[in-house]
């Protein structure tokens, strides 16, 4: 089945492409700009098209930033500790970001013909986002059956949806993904700071060899 | 209730913004550009934001363009008559056109704590549209409600859901909408080319004087 897949170049949404491959028909990877401080995971992504040999789009969203900046984000002045967890939401995040990927995403599929939007949600996301969560998911596809109605056809895949990250890089070893050549850092450095231990500790509790270099050894 | 109303600069969207400044707050106009012929309704959308005193974004999306047209699009080759509905539908519409521009402005919703999103789908779109059908609308501010759970909370509101354009009409006139001020045709003309009968007819039924300056008498 001929599968768009969301790739932002990471290690999720890379070890996704590979698996789609592996199961499904894979149309192209689909990465979005949307003024992300990380731009070298678009580049991750370009580079993963190629590895594959399939078609690379880079949708420029960027525009949509000024419009999606509430004041805590623009002000620029770190939310304040002991706020409630809504509040640093709020402060951290783009507001409404997955369901806009996906619709545009679900746009590209249906323009293409294509079966399925692959996306790379996955567990250890749920607490903190809640559009990552099955809930969401389920809806989300749900949403999009009655908006396509009659018309195109498209079917949401999210298979690391109750996986964790240790889980994926399992999955990723078994399908020879290339980790050195994902990125999972948030930061714009050369190499992964490594600050940030989630990548580190997936490969640990995986027993999968970490190729990663990390600036914070 | 802070609303931020889709406004496409049409008829049936600029009697909705009147409608919620006359029961909620109207917080902004959202216009989105996506490269439509018939530009000329955005600079109607700028004028009923002047006339209301309200805030009015354009967001460009035009770049999806090239992402969202498919084969039919692209061609520049007129469906053939006798095809199959489905066929005319994928050749004419742009894909997932609703749900994208909803959660954009759900998003701008979401960054400016606002409590609504209102959408003008009407009754009459119901045959032709998927997303604008009852089912869709209702499914789509399900999906919302969880993706945004615990963060913001955004309403969906569509007052004319169930409206005929002729009771869009009536609900107009009674607000003193200014309906020369509103821009239905989707030909690029100085003056509404007056072939498609949709706006005329809706004014007739509701009986409400007509002032719009039609090239066809």
């Amino acid at each position: 089945m001929k599968t768009v897949v969301v790739c932002s170049g990471g290690l999720d949404s890379v070890t996704l492409a590979y698996l789609v491959r592996h199961e499904h028909i894979l149309d192209r990877l689909v990465t979005f700009d949307y003024g992300q401080r990380h731009k070298v995971e678009i580049e991750y992504a370009a580079r993963a098209a190629a590895d594959l040999g399939v078609r690379h789009d880079i949708v420029d969203i960027s525009m949509l930033r000024p419009f999606l900046a509430g004041s805590a984000l623009t002000d620029n002045v770190p939310v304040p500790d002991g706020h409630y967890a809504e509040d640093s939401m709020r402060a951290t995040i783009v507001p409404n970001r997955n369901p806009i990927m996906l619709t545009i995403a679900y746009g590209i599929a249906a323009a293409d013909d294509a079966d399925f939007v692959a996306a790379a949600v996955h567990g250890g996301d749920h607490f903190i986002y809640p559009d990552c969560r099955p809930e969401f998911i389920k809806a989300f596809a749900a949403m999009q059956d009655l908006a396509l109605d009659g018309v195109w056809r498209v079917g949401l895949l999210t298979p690391f949806v109750d996986k964790s990250k240790a889980e994926i890089v399992t999955i990723g070893a078994g399908l020879n993904v290339p980790f050195e050549r994902t990125w999972s850092c948030y930061r714009g450095g050369e190499v992964h700071c490594g600050t940030c231990t989630e990548r580190r500790e997936a490969f640990a509790l995986a027993g999968v060899a970490d190729p990663t270099d990390y600036a914070d050894r």
